[in-house]
């Protein structure tokens, strides 16, 4: 088992290099992007993706020869590595690959380690925003090194909620994401939708976002964000309710334990309501 | 009719103070917000709307006496003043105001002036990413002082789009604004909700997003937007086709013409569908 010292380590060599990598994406010319399609039309990536990818995992192997890693692009449409107890590094080098497409400045690079299954750092970086989103295991979240809480939002009625309008791209899914968009869309203040499941996870962080919902997501995606939020003070479930599956996450990412009991009940009956419809149809 | 003079002086002055009001909304603590609710529950305002509004106008009004007004809080529920030929400056305090109230940073101040109905200068200014877009009529748009450009995206299954789900909250709408959605969401690479429409007219003059729709939106929240889209190159039109109207205005704001007439007619024959679709019902 890691100590606290071996953890700083791996979290100052992955920080440094997380910024080293977020420059190389800075203001990138269209003319330098080379786009292409993953398995489904609408699933983009670009060299970008790949190179930064490539460059993480070649700085962090040499530096921890044996540490393994889960990351987006080398595992592409294979199934998932398991998960070990070894040192692991989960890495989305472009999460939000649309946004940094089109310049939209909502993307992120997503740097996760687990030691014994546990996530025990986490690091987020927006090259745009300039925004270093850090947490390690019991020493609380930050934000460029200024600590950050959760919101204090109890009540669903006064949230602020990120719901991602990707999950209703899976056709035999679209009547379940679309039936709780607009069961939570009532319940709520509003819903914003930025393109980037770490980002929502992030503001969920620093308090910006109450809560997060979002189903089909992988382990690249959240495990940073996870041990952020967590750190900052928030509550983490699977969408159905109880603990949450890190290869596997449906999740449910709130400021309070209550709001995300709030947005579980909801969840589960709409999801209920909308399987009697289908039932009944057929 | 004002010249070119004239215009300068009166973008200079109100650019320095949008500038100076965003300063007042940058960092705001939470305990010194207070919320309240407008007619509908979910429309609310808070202090700084109104503190911000007032400092603008009563600068503007003290600067140049014989200009007229038609600002979002002094309006409220009332009918809209009618547009004259006289200088008159179209202010949104704080568009994205339930952004603001949960410090998700995509909100802004937006400032037009149109003379003889037509707007003749643009100012949008978000205090938390200290952007800065501007235009004056005929002289380009403007990000922190760079010249920006619509990107040049002509087909919408190349489209990154914005769209409001905030439109969903009028009941009677609802079916046109989720087959609306849908409908776009199917055709383009997929859709962000940013929660202001301001900053999504701003996002498409710098190219970041290629088209945002909108209806049911109020003066004060496009005057500024339209003239910097305008002026970065992009194409503005009423959402069922043809010259948008500043007064009432349904949009779309689109990085190109081609763009503009796709969305345009995906609109209206989603529309149509929807509408048959109501009589079969009845």
């Amino acid at each position: 088992m890691a100590n606290d010292q071996d953890i700083e380590k791996y979290f100052e060599f992955a920080k440094n290099l997380t910024l080293k990598a977020g420059q190389t994406i800075k203001d990138v010319d269209d003319t330098d992007k080379i786009i292409k399609s993953k398995s489904v039309g609408k699933d983009l990536v670009t060299n970008f993706d790949c190179q930064i990818e490539e460059f993480l995992i070649n700085a962090l192997s040499k530096e921890f020869p044996d540490h393994k890693f889960i990351a987006e692009e080398a595992t592409g449409l294979s199934e998932l590595p398991e998960l070990t107890d070894s040192p692991t590094w989960l890495i989305d080098p472009i999460d939000g690959t649309v946004n940094f497409i089109h310049n939209f400045s909502q993307y992120c690079i997503s740097v996760g380690l687990t030691i014994c299954k546990e996530v025990v750092l986490g690091i987020i970086y927006n090259p745009v925003s300039c925004e270093l989103y850090t947490a390690k295991k019991g020493q609380g979240a930050f934000l460029n090194e200024k600590p950050i809480r959760v919101s204090k939002i109890t009540e669903l009625k006064k949230s602020l909620l990120a719901f991602e309008v990707g999950s209703l791209r899976v056709q035999k899914n679209r009547d379940i994401a679309w039936a709780r968009f607009l069961a939570l869309f009532d319940s709520c203040q509003t819903i914003r939708n930025v393109g980037s499941a770490t980002l929502s996870m992030a503001y969920v962080a620093k308090g910006a976002i109450d809560c997060f919902q979002m189903d089909g997501l992988q382990p690249w995606d959240v495990a940073a964000g996870m041990i952020i939020v967590t750190e900052a003070g928030g509550t983490l479930i699977d969408s159905k309710g109880g603990p949450y599956n890190l290869m596997k996450p449906n999740i449910i990412v709130a400021s309070t334990a209550q709001l995300a009991c709030e947005v579980t009940k909801l969840i589960v009956d709409t999801d209920l309501k909308t399987q009697r419809k289908r039932l009944q149809r057929t």
